[in-house]
């Protein structure tokens, strides 16, 4: 721990986040640099309690609900260890399968999922401008039915990836270097490579690319994004990751290398996305309903992506960083390692091995994030409340 | 609220409904209407404690099985609030598909899954005859096993719909409509219109219908029944509505159009069932594995039901209420909504539109209504646990 | 209860347990006799104070993960009530389907579902070797993460079956036959048949017997081990069987009908089973992914089984046990119960009838069994932890 409990306290009496408290958490960019400083102090104290065997729960009965329209195995478990750290109850809505629903049948369900429930979390990540408006809707359905008197109080919303930005993946990720680098200050100046990186499989989201570059140059770190040509994010994330770095006083510049990003970095976070404008092709052939046509740019994108087989993670790139092979590797994980989960993949099973522990690490942290997020939203004085439970000093785990 | 809590419970008092601890909830008909005003009493009281935030869960541990042998979300989830509010942990038995089980099978799981649990929720709502007969084996199932020192005590039941009856769906009707009234006593001689309405859907269940027909009239309320030519409900359950209007003073009657009910109507209830004999036979054809024979009725069903397309509530046929667009119009989601849904519905996109945030309220009810099953069939004394958890104070949500 | 709460502590102290803490339970052979008795006692005095009304909740938030590579209804619900008693939420990991799966994935999964998960209960039981294997991956993955610092305590495991043994059912087998002789001594000396019985379907784990006959004998009890020629189970588990016997001072014997094996025995526990070369083979086929060659075999060996009809328990070989229709007939459940499940199977409706009352209560044993092994691997002093419990008296189910 690089702080002690009372400390985190102080740092975080000294925050202005007031305007969490019953608010939604959608993206990092909503949110103001003081409320996510907030967010790494709550987390490490609700990590902190919970080391010394504290339980942090404050409610006594509660739903959580979950609704995930991709996929999850990692966020999923993530989510429910929050939640029930702090004592909810995870009830998961499970629509069968990802679909664009849109009007009626949105403010509906979301309506009905949230009589007595607390909060909800979301991961709608597979279609372009689909999971935003997503999550905006039934954002917007839950406002209208608490103004309506329909519900007692609002469940506010989590995203646990959208299309855009994935705020629980890069929110751990920024506690995983708070925690190496000891103290969030000490990521200034810090030279961090988000790069693309071969995959035999095609439709990675952009959101964590995305949600990378949106954070990391709020506080001072230079990133340098590397990609194959035609492999682009989102625009406005790339303008939004420039204006940061360029308000924060670092750099954000573009390579077309994995070499020239990887060259002296601190950190090195290489992985697999899908080109945006094939995104958002398929986003329109989806809509039409035009299997063939999904099935066609699938096979095309694929041979696109063989072309860039050598955008992989060696020993011979590592030596190239900061650090050679000591520099920290990061991924949200799971990653395709070369010869162990496929042919050809991200990153070689020889660096991958020895930096697993590193990936481990920073996974710990996402049920730590998504629960700060809970707290900071559920808690009206997160500071006389993380005080409150310490006094009160529940054994989460009791031994006479 | 109409009523604060201590009123509540001297309404409570009030009432003879001991018969109701350790007993099933399967029909509201094998109720007393003293029970049935006990059970408003604590749902309004659950409400009233959950929304002064004060804990009201009586398990410190403990399960609460659900068997859904028919799909649901909106039933799903609010069994799930109702129980995690009391303080169980809800854990699903899915048996994969919906099946006309017997003897042995049904005997056994129920048996299984019963050590531990203190309350089992159950959908059977698709074939004529099954749900309640199912629902009795297992009721039977669990009286022996405990009688046989199997199972330490016996866990009570609580039907989330049949074939028959719908009863939490009209608990929470009824709760929605004192709440509207200002108290129970106020709906008499309220006249309500349940009407069956079209849907390009077949199939659904007659249980809705019946389970307000055979509510509504025990407390003085006139209804008016109306459907097209070949739609009839259960003959019994109509016998059962014309007798409990007989004995509460008030008025039943059958009309053939829609016009007929809506006319002069404190409240209308429109929404589609399948016709009682096609049913009937539906289950014979499942019971013989006759899927040809199934698919066949399907067609004919949906036949039959387009000849009467006419039958979709308008803002003209609102105007026939007694108050006009203004008139309370239930109906227990997901409707089809013309235009919206379906190109031709149940109701018109406009009506829904004025009327959906009563439609939202009414569900919200569900969840308390289930709640205060539960707590009647697993309290001794109801008026003093109440008391004692109001004294209690438990903060529900803890905030310093 | 065969033993008060007290003498129950009394008892348990006297046993020197203190390896469980911390550790897994994968098989009963990993443990010393001495351990098994501490887990039947504080199976009983966790049984003893859920009956009285007082809760052993020991945790106040935490997870328990369930993994089940095979269906499962009796056990899911078994592990559901156990960890829920303790104060653990229930989390299942849905694999979609059973899978051997090796390296990188078991150590990334096991890992990952990990971050504060205190019990993993495992289900693997199709693949020869396959389910310890895992288990044993798993175990040695969660050590790594423990000792790299990823996890902050090392989650325990719980065996909910594999491939050789099936503890949880065995424990409460024991429990069962404690209660019903009244005390784990007066078992010493007793004749039991574990025997094959005919099914009609194919595959059935070899865990059930060997779990028996690995356990059985260390409490003093003659096992007679009865199955047709080609029925093997694996060798080692019946060399351990015989060296267990030798050490106890009673008796283990092979014979080649079931008549012989119920000869004069006070328990029965006739089941069927695949032979253990055909499992093998089914392995081998399974990983080679020979669809073909295992539909050959499962034909083979359904006509391999049609040849044994006659190993079905009837009144009249129960007649030949010692104490006739009364000896004690056990059965894991479901049976293929003749002329109901099944037109032949392994057991005559008519014993079946006389018999399931005690099948029943032996099921009821499970989640304690499951329960005690978690509290023994979580509490550094169960004796003062089970006192301060009943001191502390906090209702389970509360009533004012």
């Amino acid at each position: 721990m690089a702080k002690d409990f009372s400390a985190l306290l102080d740092e975080l009496a000294g925050y202005d986040f007031s305007g969490m408290y019953n608010s939604d958490f959608l993206h990092t960019w909503d949110k103001t640099t003081d409320e996510l400083r907030a967010l790494y102090a709550v987390a490490a104290a609700l990590r902190n309690l919970r080391e010394r065997n504290i339980s942090p729960r404050i409610f006594n009965s509660g739903l959580a609900v979950s609704l995930f329209r991709d996929n999850s195995t990692r966020t999923r478990f993530s989510f429910s260890k929050a939640t029930n750290l702090l004592g909810l109850q995870l009830q998961d809505l499970d629509e069968k399968k990802s679909q664009i629903a849109h009007g009626e049948t949105v403010r509906e369900t979301a309506t009905m999922i949230s009589f007595m429930a607390d909060v909800i979390g979301i991961r709608d990540d597979m279609y372009i401008g689909a999971g935003d408006a997503y999550m905006a809707e039934v954002a917007e359905s839950v406002d209208e039915a608490y103004r309506d008197g329909v519900l007692d109080h609002r469940p506010t919303l989590i995203s646990l990836q959208s299309d855009s930005d994935h705020p629980t993946q890069s929110s751990a990720d920024l506690l995983y270097l708070i925690e190496e680098f000891g103290g969030l200050e000490n990521l200034r100046g810090k030279k961090v490579a988000v790069t693309w990186a071969y995959s035999p499989s095609y439709g990675k989201p952009l959101s964590c690319p995305q949600s990378l570059i949106s954070l990391l140059p709020r506080f001072g770190m230079d990133v340098t994004l590397a990609h194959p040509e035609g492999y682009d994010l989102m625009g406005d994330r790339v303008e939004a990751a420039r204006a940061y770095a360029a308000e924060s006083g670092c750099t954000f510049k573009q390579v077309n290398t994995m070499e020239e990003a990887f060259e002296g970095a601190d950190i090195v976070i290489p992985k697999s996305w899908a080109p945006y404008a094939a995104m958002e092709q398929r986003t329109k052939l989806y809509s039409a309903g035009d299997d063939e046509g999904i099935k066609a740019l699938e096979k095309e994108l694929l041979a696109q992506n063989a072309t860039h087989m050598d955008w992989c993670s060696t020993t011979d790139l590592m030596a190239k960083t900061a650090n050679g092979q000591d520099t920290i590797f990061m991924h949200p994980l799971p990653a395709d390692i070369s010869g162990v989960s496929c042919e050809h993949g991200e990153v070689m099973a020889d660096v991958f091995d020895m930096h697993r522990v590193g990936m481990y690490k920073e996974a710990s942290y996402k049920p730590y994030a998504i629960a700060a997020m809970i707290f900071l939203q559920k808690c009206k004085d997160p500071v006389a409340t993380l005080k409150a439970l310490e006094a009160q000093g529940k054994d989460r785990w009791f031994q006479a």
